[in-house]
């Protein structure tokens, strides 16, 4: 495998049928993706050299699509191949991988989605940290907003889409206040999930995520799998602001940064107010799963 | 004034400090505006060569800007100037003018939309109308969708947004249901708004429209004010799906399309299943009102 070492790349995309710097990549005005947000995506890491559970990834784009409606214009396989292209190109080891699908662009003169053609993108781009290192040393601090998050009655959230005024309001919020990050709840006051993550809550042995209003993640996904091997129990169910409060531990969850420790809650200490111990287990036995080639797909860096 | 005649163009964009043909008009993909729908906009009408409202709408979309917490790089003057820029470019008397805000590209590395540069675009196509000849004649079949409207707690429908998967879904459903357009309700069964258009309900001499959880449209405020001329009351406030079905009128209101009565609801006919004559008559008043020049601003045919 020839990996790149350093990668002064920023990034390539695929559009339209051909890969191009990521910073001149561009969908059209008229693209219901981006006039109606009309679109779906997902986003797999590859870490150091290797896609993480990029066939799941693949799985669920495949169910977003299909949930909106829409259909892709490649099989799976050319999919796939692609990823694989922009991380190439890119000279990326450690990379976020985007694939979106838009509506398209409705012929002149009608409105009806069903009449347009939908159009595949995708790029790769270095891996982001949704916290930086201090705050992954130190533990974030994390607001419960006013805002909250839109209800699956009204958008569903397991289809990806992005639909994140309220999450982007959140964040301003939570700056307002002097936090790191916002999470929002729904109108019972359960929580759902913030900008890009989902969360849990350490009670004893047990860990605690909420199962409604939010994305499924990925990351969420392979805690609930990792969990038995830390003798931690798992509950998804609902997860109230006021519960939240009198965790032990609370950690993020997110493609973006993997297991990320929070340390404060609406301006108050979690537990001593350091990254907890469960926490620092997770975090290091999901990187350890990574270095030892779990669920991993080599890039193919040598091209098809 | 040099009014075009026959409108070839399909439209003109502005972008990135210049004029193009709006097919070729694009966004960065990477723009916050596509990849978080973190974007406001609002659209304004030219009706034979005259902008309908234009200051009421530049004083609205100033205001989903404020409400965003972004900055327009433009002065007002320049963004109007632009506006009858691209409907001089695109040759057109009759005009869809839509102008956006969206947050930017974050600097490399970073996600706060702080950071972010806001990027004014505008175009304008052709006029769009929500109904057809024969649905405008006729009347439109509307359903009332069990996909509830993104409620003003998670998102401000003050604030225009392209937050639409709810309403996308809508259009799918009432398609489904063999209908022209849905009607979303909130989760109490209150009606809020369709794809891009206000509801009226008549009882008696009393036009009911809802007052919450939907976008207070240009034409719904048209019909407000000239209510008074054809001795109809008007009331703003929560409108039951079970009410509007006792309606002896329904129509719509909008930018694109300005009034359309609708002659069926979820299946059944409304009053005798054809336009009725308090419909008519609105109709009729606001596009009277617009040949006499009301709220009007010529075009600037000749260029600045």
């Amino acid at each position: 495998m020839h990996m790149p070492g350093a990668a002064p790349s920023r990034g390539v995309a695929y559009a339209e049928g051909r890969y191009m710097p990521l910073e001149e990549a561009t969908i059209a005005m008229l693209d219901r993706g981006f006039v109606r947000s009309d679109a779906t995506y997902d986003v797999v890491h590859v870490w150091k050299g290797r896609f993480f559970r990029l066939e799941d990834h693949l799985d669920r784009f495949e169910r977003s699509v299909a949930g909106l409606r829409m259909t892709l214009p490649l099989p799976r396989e050319e999919i796939a191949a692609i990823l694989h292209g922009c991380v190439r190109r890119a000279g990326l080891a450690d990379a976020y991988v985007q694939m979106a699908l838009t509506r398209g662009v409705p012929p002149p003169g009608t409105r009806d989605p069903k009449l347009c053609q939908n159009r595949f993108t995708a790029f790769a781009q270095p891996f982001v940290w949704i916290a930086n290192e201090a705050q992954r040393r130190e533990g974030l601090s994390l607001v419960v907003t006013k805002t909250q998050r839109i209800p699956p009655e009204a958008v569903d959230p397991r289809i990806k889409n992005f639909h994140w005024l309220d999450l982007t309001m959140g964040i301003f919020e939570a700056q307002d206040r002097g936090a790191d990050v916002p999470l929002l709840p729904d109108r019972d006051g359960n929580l759902t999930e913030g900008p890009g993550f989902n969360v849990f809550a350490l009670h004893g042995r047990t860990l605690v995520t909420p199962d409604r209003g939010m994305f499924e993640g990925m990351t969420r996904r392979s805690v609930i799998e990792l969990a038995p091997e830390l003798q931690l129990a798992v509950e998804e169910r609902a997860l109230h602001a006021s519960e939240l409060a009198r965790a032990e531990e609370i950690f993020l969850t997110s493609t973006a940064g993997g297991i990320m420790p929070v340390s404060r809650l609406d301006g108050a200490p979690v537990g001593e107010g350091r990254p907890g111990p469960v926490t620092r287990a997770m975090h290091d036995l999901y990187w350890r799963r990574h270095e030892e080639g779990w669920l991993a797909t080599p890039v193919d860096y040598e091209g098809g």
